[in-house]
């Protein structure tokens, strides 16, 4: 296992997002003592709205961001779309360009810089394949997005 | 040290571009075990071709491409492309749009598939920081293109 | 109320997509007065291509184009398009990036330039607001797309 | 008729697209004599997709590609993506921005290079009209993607 | 004189970014009534980072952000080059589409939602011309970019 | 020679950039006899905005668009970003990109509607080939834009 670097929020979510089920319990740990709020889950569609929308809940439900507060829901959303952006590379479409994706995401709250004024941060990383709607034909995709919250 | 899984020519790129150098030498002998012929190297500019050719002049140099073969050449140019779409979130321009990145990179290639016929894939990754001029002032960023060779 | 300048047709045009309906008639008499042809409406949608259709509808409706004519329609489409990209800012795609709009349009057609060889032009701009499909999580958006006629 | 170059994968991609049925039996003739692998066929469509699934159905039928390789479906994608950029000119969406499309498609496969070890490459040629769903609303369009296979 | 609406802190960016001198004392109280931190500039290029230099500069000498917080940087950032590709309408580029700008420019730091919690968020707008490098060849081009901050 | 047909402004764009020298005076005499007013002409850059000028600038000296008026200037303009956009499949890059372009291209002004009202249009064409700064190592590009005039 990699010991993680507590400042480096994207790869942490990228590791989050690409670890095996079996090492996760010692990832989740180590997020943990270094003070971040985080969630993953999975998400497989042709629906660029429906990974958004799973990022979201998943965030919500685990209170990474606070879903009362648009400020919060605005910093995630963003986050999210710059990740898509890095996974489809180029055009934010899946199944419109007939492919489809199944991919691990992670989204993490902490903060990454040493000045405490620069406060809190989100990061979601998105990790898995991309490729024709049919198995096996498809290659892996990453994309992170950061910002302030 | 996570042990890489063989098949995964994307991830293992981005392992590979976000090492710390005492870290490298262990993640060199599992890429060489798994039979990846791969690079990496490092690149902070304003201009996204300097990336490109910092990735090419080491992807050549290292013998993971034929720089003789426009088809190799090829094959690595689209998937350098890729990983600075990913990595630059919707515009590919960094000092045009006032940014910096320090970046480090990696190239992989290899059989990531099963089936002997589907042959060599190349994967690039990206990973570093992107941001204000100023030091500090950046947030992490990555990105990654595989293609076919 | 601001004194319209005859000659800024792109800002009339936001104007009058974002006045209050109280303003609307002083704004009407100005924009007849200064010689343009014009319409309003209200378009709420996740989809693109309501917005562009919304505008197109009225402003073949209230003859602002000649709706038998493929040039002008070529020209009102175009002007809908840029001031779709510049409300959406980077991706033209709202519900399919889990985000909804709220928008007032506008379309004016008249001559903006000094010289009368200039003839005709037409602006489409959109205001309103974008954001989460939850009320009041959602922020101010602009677009303005402009065209000779 | 236009004695086609035998090195212009490319254009006689375009050709093939943009050429009337009576003309089609004596450019067949020479592409077969030229050592190129070709199809073509018709898609009218709002959805970029559907001309994407157009394309890739033909390609496998008539064995331009090997349908059961990943790595020959990945060449064909991406040069239909390219030549579907072509054509849409900024996005990749056609009836979400209100607009559709009757296109002819070609693909050739063949070696475009005289050095042989440059090998086969792929050409998809897209040519019809683009325009308002209007008959005659509509001007033309090419898009051309290019890819080694 | 339009009487400013408090919360519509986007269009009330657009309104000092196209106010003439004569009016602009005006606006200026409404704005400090309404508790707005705001300033406005000029700037003409062809560079796209010029301009958001310009506003950057200005926004920090006129503490509308505090240069010396990262986080406040990246969000004026992010609004800036938001209403930068609004105001370019697809591609973030001027000179390199051989185009010019003539801009003013407004950053706006407010309240704009009623729920305090809610907080800061910030406004970039532009208004201005663009068009060939030839006086007169131009047209009217806006842009507007929000963020939390 | 294929017999151009007279409607078709865009291909008779693209067949006026992609032919050779020795048969350009044949294509020459039908343009002119379908009505067409035309010019074309090569260029080689790294930089998008030169090839806009030379665009720009051949078809003011052939007097394909008057150069003193705006309102042709920009119709013109617009298609050439379109066939840019086309020739450059995403990002209106090239030297940005780590590519370079040797093309040619073509400029038709004529009716190619039945209906007279739908009076002139204009289409920009560009043909020729697309890579990395060494010779051989590229493929070829097409771009066509078209706008009513
Ligand atoms: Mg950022
Ligand atoms: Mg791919
Ligand atoms: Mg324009
Ligand atoms: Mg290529
Ligand atoms: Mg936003
Ligand atoms: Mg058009």
């Amino acid at each position: 296992m990699l010991q993680i670097k507590r400042n480096r929020i994207g790869l942490n979510a990228i590791l989050l997002a690409s670890t095996e089920a079996e090492e996760e319990n010692k990832l989740y740990r180590q997020l943990r003592e270094s003070g971040y709020i985080f969630c993953s889950g999975k998400v497989g569609s042709m629906d660029t709205h429906k990974i958004v929308a799973a990022i979201e809940t998943a965030a919500k439900r685990n209170e990474v961001v606070d879903g009362s507060l648009y400020r919060e829901v605005h910093a995630l959303y963003h986050s999210s779309i710059e990740a898509v952006q890095g996974m489809t590379r180029g055009q934010a479409q899946i199944g419109e360009l007939l492919r489809t994706v199944g991919l691990r995401f992670a989204v993490l709250r902490g903060k990454p810089f040493q000045n405490p004024e620069e406060g809190e941060w989100i990061a979601v990383a998105l990790y898995g394949t991309i490729g024709a709607p049919i198995k096996g034909f498809e290659h892996e995709t990453v994309g992170l997005g950061i910002n302030h919250i």
